[in-house]
């Protein structure tokens, strides 16, 4: 995990890093995750989204299951250097495990979240 | 600060929320904050975007120095829960403190965070 880019990171006192995944052309986000140092090497070592799974303690990369895999083009860092937003493509067209494009689909609506996109695959025939 | 919605939301164990930022025309991703459930109420209700400063531990009212305040078009919410998503009207069409239009002006070129965005304003006449 060479790479002085690496270290310009300001990880947070877990050693990780909050990350954005935006869809290259729409421009619409389509999740949120976490990475370590390693995942964040692995993912442009390997050109796909490599997450750090909190829940699981254990590297995730997107797809595995799903094989909703999310090819990365581009990696962005912020002001502050304690942010990343990648640029993907989205291979199945569905980020979210509930079968949307986007983890987003909950719009507040006169106090309430309202769904506001579809399901597109149902999650049961996405991971068997 | 009524309002079951606020209830639904997965709050960290310092009762704080991850929120994006995105430009609500151009889809551009603008910033990264978090805020807390009197700083998301604060949002709704008054339609701009208030933040928690977690280095100044207090309420941070977007543009209160710079007059860049972030007009709230939709607030969206991730399937976990934990991550909220603001569209917005930027005002003054710049978000971050360096003076460019957002945070996220750095790209991994050959290895290096290579400065993608010129700045539009000079700091120093944004904050007197």
């Amino acid at each position: 995990m060479s790479g002085s880019w690496l270290d310009e990171i300001a990880w947070t006192e877990d050693g990780l890093v909050p990350v954005i995944a935006q869809d290259h052309l729409s421009g619409r986000i389509l999740m949120f995750a976490w990475m370590n140092r390693e995942s964040l090497a692995l993912t442009e070592q390997e050109g796909f989204a490599v997450y750090w799974s909190r829940s699981r303690q254990r590297l995730w990369r997107k797809g595995e299951e799903s094989g909703h895999r999310q090819k990365v083009l581009d990696i962005q860092l912020d002001c502050d250097a304690d942010v990343i937003l990648i640029k993907i493509e989205q291979e199945g067209g569905i980020a979210c495990h509930t079968g949307r494009e986007s983890c987003f689909y909950r719009s507040l609506k006169h106090g309430e979240w309202q769904t506001v996109d579809p399901i597109l695959k149902d999650p049961k025939t996405i991971y068997k």
